[in-house]
């Protein structure tokens, strides 16, 4: 196990009505809000008026900036900045899925940083302090809601970017299922697979020992698959959204990392597709993974072959460890297209012209991964096994 | 799953030499500490040096104050509490187990409080603000280093009573396995019985529907059982020094107890037990968990089959759930006297006279647990399977 501080000081507030919270846990953090959110669907849900309703409740005088698009842009960003710069605005509430809550996270670093804020996403600039940001969450995926990291897309060369910093996370978040009930199977997927491939990268790691963090991300891999199906079949099964829903907080939360050194390599290639196709993150992960998994799995057989037999009930054979590692990769990418999930490029339109151009795009601050290093051959291999 | 909220900002650092880094992780709240141990231990092995050359370096001024002894008393308490008062300290530094941790704890909770501190115990006063304390931790066991609460022995008595706040977790928590080398197979013993407890009082909930839960519950417990005999036997193993510590901060962070109300019913028989005879909480804890399970497990047979499955690898017989219920409890008893710990009352050297009297004191307040209630009759007869 390697040396590691863990600390994660975000309030989660789970359950039914939670929303309703909202006021009183943002007026902590004064009186003026950025109130930041996508598109129209928390108008239509009511979700819009049962949080301005309780901001109201408390006196908070409330800005708005809508539009935030899935890969958030930079643009919208600046904007957020320069109204809250304008306006004295101390806190900022994101009320929507990962897209939104990663473009509040920018905004809350880029107020107090004096440059472009790309800079912080590029390498030129550090993110020293952040505004506090709170959140209601309404699509359980990106685990952005407890995570001190950001991505944010930049249209000017369709650049996909993170960034991170501890006072980047959530003061509070707010997770109410019932609000998941609207999610479309699609988007469902989408939110599974992204959450998965959290776990997944955190598991594929070099160190060893690290028994109690491997046998933690196998109870909640499990968890995950066992609750897909029912929330695609039957979109309203409380029970089911609820085990989704804290499963994607918990796989981005950092316990499931404690100790080890994750790969993050399928993370930074899917970066690269989904900032030139604008596809969904979830469903680029999709496509990845499994290509990844195939072209790796040799660097260290038996934690694949762990893989199969503890996530997915493969039993070991001793005599032939290859295929019990295959199969589990097989079942991976069976579960996923199970669900609706592209697993090809082709099965999500895409074709193979920009491969060479994405592989040298990934690479080109260097090697990506730390299970597997991978260099820009590799990502055309990877790119190439997923067409 | 149960409506929750979840927070805990405790700064967990982990690994080795990591006590090394008190004195910087101190001195973020003042020049002026308390330090707070136990006996002689952390002198001989040479941590108290260490310590102490950390905080000077940091120009920190310390006050200090050991000789806390286990199942910790209020009367040292009270002293910590004057003796911070007298000399304005702000800070209080906990280096020992969770004893220590606990004393810390009340001083820091009695400093502003204006009556006396066993009032926050028993029910007259309330925990309002406590002074931050840090711990560097040397017995993997209690979860104190990042929990709310506190448990605290009086003489006057011989009552053990717990209270908690949120002000009262550690803002920091050093973990060092390498530290925990030298402690003695009994004392390994009992913290690997106190942190399995921790989780089982969590996993025996009558709340439906807490499958990711459950899961890392079970892969907790799978990890502490398979590293248990490791330590014993070999002690200076720091893979498994470093699993069972850091197993023992999960399993009682309150990650595991999400969404579910737990028991807590062996805890509270156990606290009965070792006020009066003044065991280690552990080997109390060894003793009550096995009769509770024999006593309860009809109330839900179920949930102690998949204990029995999931935990222990019994095989489910469908035509014999009790079988495989009873299965399980059996193998957690032979588990536990497999360590080296008492599995009844007997092998601790206590006699049944007090049975009624530690059963009638359990249940003053109330009925115990919460998976099933349990009423002094109840206790009694928990308390005689023990024998």
């Amino acid at each position: 196990m390697e040396n590691f501080v863990f600390q994660n000081g975000t309030k989660l507030i789970f359950g039914k009505d939670t929303e309703k919270l909202v006021g009183q846990e943002s007026v902590v953090y004064g009186k003026k809000l950025l109130l930041h959110y996508g598109g129209g669907s928390i108008k239509l849900s009511g979700l819009y008026d049962t949080v301005l309703q309780s901001l109201t409740e408390q006196g908070i005088e409330t800005f708005e900036l809508g539009g935030v698009k899935p890969n958030p842009r930079v643009c919208l960003v600046r904007e957020g900045i320069k109204l809250c710069k304008e306006n004295n605005i101390g806190f900022i509430l994101a009320v929507g899925g990962g897209s939104v809550i990663d473009s509040a996270k920018a905004i809350a670093a880029g107020v107090n940083y004096d440059g472009d804020v790309w800079d912080l996403f590029n390498g030129k600039g550090v993110v020293k302090d952040c505004l506090p940001i709170g959140t209601v969450l309404t699509i359980p995926a990106a685990g952005s809601e407890t995570s001190n990291g950001t991505v944010i897309t930049n249209e000017d060369g369709l650049y996909k970017r993170s960034t991170s910093h501890n006072t980047m996370r959530p003061k509070f978040s707010i997770l109410n299922p019932i609000l998941t009930f609207t999610l479309p199977a699609y988007q469902t997927a989408c939110g599974i697979t992204d959450m998965m491939a959290h776990i997944l990268e955190r598991y594929f790691t070099n160190e060893k020992n690290v028994e109690l963090t491997d046998r933690l991300c196998e109870g909640a891999l499990r968890t995950i698959i066992n609750n897909a199906q029912v929330v695609i079949q039957d979109p309203t099964n409380s029970a089911a959204r609820a085990e989704i829903m804290w499963s994607g907080t918990i796989a981005h939360n950092d316990i499931l990392g404690t100790g080890r050194i994750g790969d993050w390599g399928s993370h930074d290639i899917e970066h690269e597709i989904s900032g030139i196709y604008d596809i969904a993150h979830g469903a680029g992960l999709a496509i990845v993974f499994p290509a990844w998994m195939k072209y790796v799995y040799k660097h260290d057989i038996n934690r694949f072959v762990q893989f199969a037999n503890r996530v997915w009930d493969v039993e070991i054979d001793l005599n032939n460890l290859e295929k019990t590692a295959l199969a589990g990769i097989r079942k991976t990418e069976k579960f996923l297209s199970s669900i609706g999930m592209p697993i090809r490029l082709k099965e999500a339109g895409i074709g193979d012209e920009h491969i060479e151009e994405m592989s040298k795009k990934g690479t080109e601050k260097g090697p990506l991964g730390n299970f597997a290093k991978l260099y820009e051959t590799d990502v055309i291999k990877i790119l190439n096994l997923a067409k």
